[in-house]
């Protein structure tokens, strides 16, 4: 069955969604409307029940939201529900910034090597991680389950490290390379995030903040 | 005036064509139509009107952009035709990888100093940018420009800092704190970098894309 698309701006409020009720589900909150839920998380109650009716709405009238149930079913429709193992290319510090975050481990996302150029870094762990040689990425995508790649390198080898990775059967890459990667199977996922680009948006905020007082 | 409000998706698609035309200059290219460049970037040509419209234009019916023109005009409404300094507070790896980065530099970002709680860090130098200890900040916001404070340090102590930040004068917080932050003064500028929000987003698209083979 061929489903509706959602639309990913859509996808880009959901793990917000998953955040707030994991919060509320640590506060040992069982239930919420959608209006308490709208004033916790500053959007309409609207926009809430519009969003969550793309996946089949999970509310009844007058009775609101299970939390448990609705962070689940949330947690779900992200693929939390399953692990995902991740590899780093690039092992400095951005790189070892990752490989350090406990929190992506909590949510299903297991970084399990890093990879870099620098013969100093050769066999350096990072919280029990442990850099491998950029050579030996063959070898350990043959022997190892690897589901995303993340890209921690300069962009100039971003497209060509990108390519390797795709013929090596990986599937998702959260490419931290500023530039858009040209991949030779236009089916792989790819999530950017572009530091460069977020400052930029600040800084043109900035600007009309001034503008306006 | 009042000039008319730009949403927030035109915004954040500027430092993109910023991007590309910055590339295009760099290869000597003067004059691009809106659909060579169109085709470059993926988008369409009539997206591109629409989002350089919002601005007033810039370009001539059957003639193109000016590369040189466009790039400098976007880069003024982006803000980049000034110097924002900023301060890092948290100078663990993610801290250090900001400060280690040289593009930011070149956009006219400048990191002057980071700021930690481990007096292990106390004096050491990043990239030559020094690490102080967390109580020099007011002194030190008292004697220099501060325009941005990057926040990497944990996001239970994220809401406290960003209000002592913005007691201190400091008009934008580029968050990278796992936390929808809770401020004292509403105009402050927020530009969330949500990195697990990122990998929800990545894994939402990777089990659409199993779905869909």
């Amino acid at each position: 069955m061929q489903e509706k698309e959602i639309s990913q701006a859509v996808i880009r409020r959901m793990p917000r969604y998953y955040r707030y009720l994991g919060e509320l589900l640590e506060d040992g909150v069982e239930r919420i409307s959608s209006n308490d839920l709208s004033k916790r998380m500053n959007v309409t109650a609207s926009q809430i029940r519009q969003d969550l009716n793309n996946f089949g709405g999970f509310g009844q009238q007058g009775y609101g939201y299970n939390v448990k149930f609705l962070y689940e079913e949330i947690g779900k429709i992200l693929g939390l529900n399953q692990k995902h193992n991740i590899i780093v290319i690039g092992a400095g510090n951005l790189g070892q910034a990752l490989a350090n975050y406990v929190k992506f481990e909590k949510l299903g996302f297991v970084i399990t090597a890093l990879f870099d150029v620098n013969p100093a870094l050769e066999g350096v762990t990072v919280r029990g991680i442990k850099i491998h040689m950029l050579d030996e990425l063959e070898d350990y995508c043959k022997d190892h389950v690897v589901d995303i790649a993340a890209l921690t390198m300069p962009k100039e080898k971003a497209d060509a490290i990108a390519n390797r990775l795709v013929n090596l059967g990986i599937q998702a890459i959260w490419n931290f390379a500023h530039v858009d990667l040209d991949l030779i199977d236009k089916d792989v996922v790819v999530e950017n995030v572009h530091l460069s680009d977020s400052l930029m948006q600040l800084s043109y905020n900035i600007v009309k903040n001034k503008q306006n007082k």
